[in-house]
């Protein structure tokens, strides 16, 4: 047996964003049918010998027996927290070889055990990110949605932007960002990709103005949503929980979580004098917990795409999704599906599975 | 840069008892100042295609700045749970080609967070096992110790009797095992390597009787150590949870847990109607969680090395050591030091680091 080794170049010319929409509606059928196992994302955090630098090591695993796969992702992060154009943002430092990031999943077979695939996570992380507010989208905006009001420019912008278009008939995507050759060249960028017009807007208040969809996908710690951009028929979309506050949560007439199981990663800080500048971070999640964990207060992607929870059901209605956290059977699911198309084409290089074997009993 | 792949053979050759029993001690400074942090162990369990059997995926990890390496160890298991020689245990099957099974270790440099050496779990994990139950009987056990009775002959013991005899001046080992096969032949095997005599008993009494030191190193789900083994001066030793009851651990005079910041590893089990055969597990661990977790009722291992609650300060106490838990840690620590006198050797294979780098963001 052999264990491919693939690139993010290789995974790019295989996994479209149809591929990764039409694997991980399968995905949150079973998980709706509570038939995958997660080990939620946990992150262990310490000082770095640079000073206001942190390393952290990530993971988040899952088994999805309907693809006979399980994957680990993880992370070897060096991060800091700058401030940039007057907004916190939690930035990961490109600190090995040549200017690169370590972001790696491992695929295994769960028949044998063996580990079937490595690859770097970065295209499949903004690809199963973007589809799964994708499938957000899918099930909650109108059927009618035309112009899209995307928040962020960077490079899960580009992603959500081909999510969004690949679930609605978009004519117009208004982009902005506080920078403006960012919001400038990212539309020049991804127009000849998306076929779609694409308009870079000066203020937020420009971008929203007609949107059916806004949608945000941006590194920003503080809310990005606001509640007054909240008009009947409009559906919000968020990827991480800090761009989102509880105001325009509950201010939705429907709204679903990524995952109502899991809620933000669990953080392991090094219990050191030095840990002082790490900030334990503060939100309605900390304080909304019991409330989502518990109560079940709002329904999740699984609950909506196996129709236990309806989705939107007139067209004047505010619907919202967060993708709250990602969940490790993105990985398995996703993975499985670009194993499987590798095969197929051919593509990347082989090691000796026996390498990662043993005869001893561990 | 290149990433050092190794197995089993090559750290077997490098990794002596002392050489990790040093390594530990040093971690164990470090954990009991606070300057670790760990992602506890977590079992994803499904059900796998044959009735009886689950698939297991399993993770823990940790960072060490001390030795400036973080590290993940994980297990692709196929595990069923059979009853042997009338107790319920718990086995994992080698599944993977040629009759192997699946742990490794993926070690990172904290500065660049590159992977700088993969390799597999088994000796690594055994050594360290017992490892730490040698430093728990190198703090607590009576100076003067000359007979270890060990309960169980399997791969484990082998490397428990090791640990103990590394610390103490051991002139004499009574080995029990229900099967007599088992016991002689663990016996003769382990004899000359250890220079110490070895005794197969035929009883756990006969194994106990005048023993300094009694460990178990078992795969019984059920307890082995017993109250009435707790005579003055001894010392118990236990590698997992189940083969202690609460009773002999209130019973000792002082009682030390490997950790009692974690205990068990979080399970998390598929919700399907196909879960009813895995049987949840029940015990002292349980009920007793907070008792250890949030009043500290023991101290641990961190605590006994850097000395802030005391070992044995008399002859004639009773004193225990459960290794309640592995840690993530312990990886990081003992991998740190096998990737060094690797380099130091020139043993193993190298594969290009930048396979598992990315220029993309993850």
């Amino acid at each position: 047996m052999m264990t491919l080794i693939l690139n993010n170049e290789e995974i790019e010319k295989i996994l479209t964003m149809e591929a990764c929409l039409e694997v991980l509606e399968h995905l949150y059928r079973e998980y709706g049918q509570g038939r995958t196992v997660d080990l939620p994302r946990s992150d262990a955090v310490v000082p770095s010998s640079t000073d206001y630098t942190v390393y952290a090591l990530k993971t988040m695993s899952g088994c999805v027996p309907y693809f006979g796969k399980a994957a680990i992702r993880l992370n070897s992060d060096t991060i800091q927290h700058p401030t940039i154009d007057g907004i916190k943002r939690r930035v990961k430092v490109p600190a090995a070889s040549g200017g690169k990031w370590v972001g790696l999943v491992l695929l295994f077979d769960m028949n044998s055990g063996e580990p079937v695939a490595i690859f770097p996570d970065g295209v499949v992380q903004r690809m199963r990110v973007a589809a799964t507010n994708g499938l957000g989208a899918k099930y909650l905006s109108r059927k009618d949605s035309r112009i899209l009001a995307l928040i962020g420019s960077g490079w899960q912008a580009g992603s959500q932007a081909m999510a969004f278009s690949a679930v609605r008939d978009l004519k117009e995507i208004r982009v902005y960002s506080p920078n403006k050759e960012h919001r400038e060249s990212f539309c020049k960028e991804m127009e000849p990709k998306l076929k779609v017009k694409m308009i870079p807007a000066t203020s937020t208040a420009m971008a929203i103005d007609e949107a059916d969809i806004i949608a945000s996908a941006t590194s920003s710690m503080v809310p990005v949503l606001k509640k007054e951009w909240l008009k009947p028929g409009i559906h919000v979309s968020a990827i991480k929980v800090q761009e989102v506050s509880w105001e325009v949560i509950t201010g939705c007439n429907v709204f679903f979580l990524h995952s109502n199981r899991f809620l933000k990663q669990t953080n392991y800080l090094m219990e050191s004098e030095k840990r002082s500048y790490i900030e334990v971070e503060k939100g309605w999640w900390v304080e909304k917990a019991e409330e989502i964990l518990v109560n079940k207060r709002f329904p999740d992607l699984g609950d909506l795409v196996t129709g236990k929870f309806p989705g939107r059901t007139s067209a004047d209605q505010t619907t919202g999704f967060l993708n709250s956290l990602g969940l490790g059977i993105q990985f398995a699911a996703v993975g499985a599906k670009v194993y499987e198309m590798a095969l197929e084409k051919g593509l990347g290089r082989e090691i000796p599975t026996d390498w990662f074997l043993e005869t001893v009993h561990p």
